[in-house]
């Protein structure tokens, strides 16, 4: 089944925006599904998504585009999710369709706000998905280089290698590399807690803190980032992997990064509503700070986190950003 | 004597010069040997050295100025040598002194052409210095950043962790912040191997790779570095630690190192020799990159290290960079 299966996207962001392109270069048809009529007529008229990544021409006919949830996600076999962790719950709301024999694949950053619940665990608990039937796509890739068909790599994670190969495969062209991996836990909480370390970056690079700085909070937020996993989910990985560190980098590296520029404007003086205003969304890394913390508050042995629970307390507990700095620099070496 | 011990710093390049400075927040006098006439007595009319962080203001009666390398090493306890690997030789043919009970401080980025050695290791066998009186300091840590006293953090690593901390008390102050470590070849390695993954990183910038392919670069160097490290130097280290993943960021990641910026020349189709004319210098890397790849073919089992190949096929058997990074490319995940 799994050679011939249908594939198909939900979300129009950049990221599904680059996943439709990687698809299109392997398969006839690819399901696309969006909320906006505007933006399914203007992909009809003029071959491209009006508001992102809009210099990628897709050839229409390889698209099967809907506003319909439930018409895609009844149509394909491979689901691939790309909305924002705090959409998901008001999309998968619409759906009517079973979707328990269908292969996920998530491309959310984040935890799902309403649940609590990592995608997977979500998807899991939530539509008895079994977990060999759940994967995940990490990068390090930002979707503005796939536009420019610049090389990048994925990780695919899925408890099922065949699976997992299977995707990848679909994936793949001349300028994307895939691996496979079976940590799809261990995947999503980097993909998650990255965006944390970015908001941090952001937050020193707004107070001043230079590029020696930053090098040492990377370097500390990679070895914070495995003791969180380690706890969470046990199992040998090497965290300087390209999914795990990689991804960190090209994040927390990013100035174009929503996270970064959204700790840049809170250590630059804004408070957090006045950034998320100036933003107009809200950074992913603004409920994983949340849930992340939590997780550690939960567990009877918590695990020494300095970073993130510098950001919690700038985020949640309306901390002097400069004052939390100033102390975190004597806890990182 | 460690504690009242006399510090001085031989060179007068721009790592030497903030090493003056942090030196000098903490010292009544420093011993400050230069090779140029010039240099020495601009410093001593204007306060600031007249090449390198020029910015940086002395006092000059807190400093001890000579041109003879035997007058500050007679003076001084404490000797940090700051100097280009490529011309620490000769500096080095000019001392009669006897520095055998001296304590070295080795800041300099590579291996000895002339001798092939460590700089710890090249001071341990031609000068008879027991290895407990030889440190090294690593970074991350631009000296620009110094001369802006932006917070950063390096390591002093020493077989005698007193001396390692008295060391690190000398530099330690309101922006600099530092620890300790035993692992004074891991650390020397380190400090080579990252200037080759700089060069890396210039060139696959050169030939036009993204960020996206930046991070998965610096995510297979830092594995191939703990690959290397491990095979010359076995013992338990955290490879992410600053001095060693914060270091390799820093350097990687700077458009200002000139390890980089020859890479990015070569990748952009400079020859290696119009690179090095262009540059006016050679790049510590250009002879890391030899050193290293010696060292690994002179092991019985080989490590595996696709991206020191690469470069050095590049550099040394004037191999195209496309084509080389395009089998690279492969190589890595």
């Amino acid at each position: 089944m799994i050679e011939s299966a249908k594939y198909a996207v939900f979300g129009a962001g950049s990221w599904a925006t680059a996943i439709v392109k990687m698809l299109c270069e392997n398969l006839d048809e690819v399901g696309w599904y969006m909320r906006s009529v505007y933006t399914k007529e203007h992909i009809l008229k003029e071959q491209h998504n009006p508001s992102y990544l809009s210099s990628v021409e897709f050839n229409t006919e390889q698209l099967k585009l809907s506003n319909d949830i439930n018409e895609i996600a009844e149509w394909a076999d491979v689901l691939f999710f790309v909305i924002p962790s705090a959409f998901m719950h008001s999309e998968l709301e619409k759906l009517n369709v079973d979707i328990k024999d269908k292969i996920i694949v998530s491309a959310v950053k984040g935890i799902i706000p309403e649940s609590g619940l990592l995608v997977g665990e979500h998807f899991h608990d939530i539509y008895n998905i079994p977990f060999e039937n759940i994967a995940v796509i990490a990068g390090p890739c930002h979707a503005e280089e796939v536009a420019l068909e610049r090389l990048s790599y994925l990780t695919i994670s899925c408890a099922d290698p065949v699976k997992a190969q299977a995707i990848a495969n679909r994936l793949s062209s001349s300028y994307i590399n895939t691996k496979i991996s079976d940590d799809i836990i261990g995947v999503e909480y980097a993909v998650m807690l990255k965006n944390i370390y970015a908001i941090a970056a952001g937050i020193a690079h707004g107070l001043g803190y230079g590029d020696n700085f930053q090098s040492v909070l990377m370097s500390n937020a990679i070895r914070e980032m495995k003791r969180f996993i380690k706890k969470v989910h046990k199992m040998k990985r090497n965290i300087n992997n390209s999914a795990y560190l990689g991804d960190l980098l090209v994040t927390g590296y990013s100035i174009f990064s929503r996270n970064r520029m959204f700790g840049n404007m809170i250590g630059k003086g804004y408070t957090v509503k006045s950034a998320m205003m100036e933003m107009n969304m809200i950074a992913e890394g603004y409920y994983a700070t949340k849930s992340a913390y939590l997780i550690n508050e939960k567990n009877n042995r918590k695990s020494r986190l300095p970073i993130i629970e510098a950001v919690y307390d700038i985020l949640y507990l309306n901390k002097d950003p400069k004052k939390v700095f100033n102390k975190l620099t004597e806890k990182l070496d």
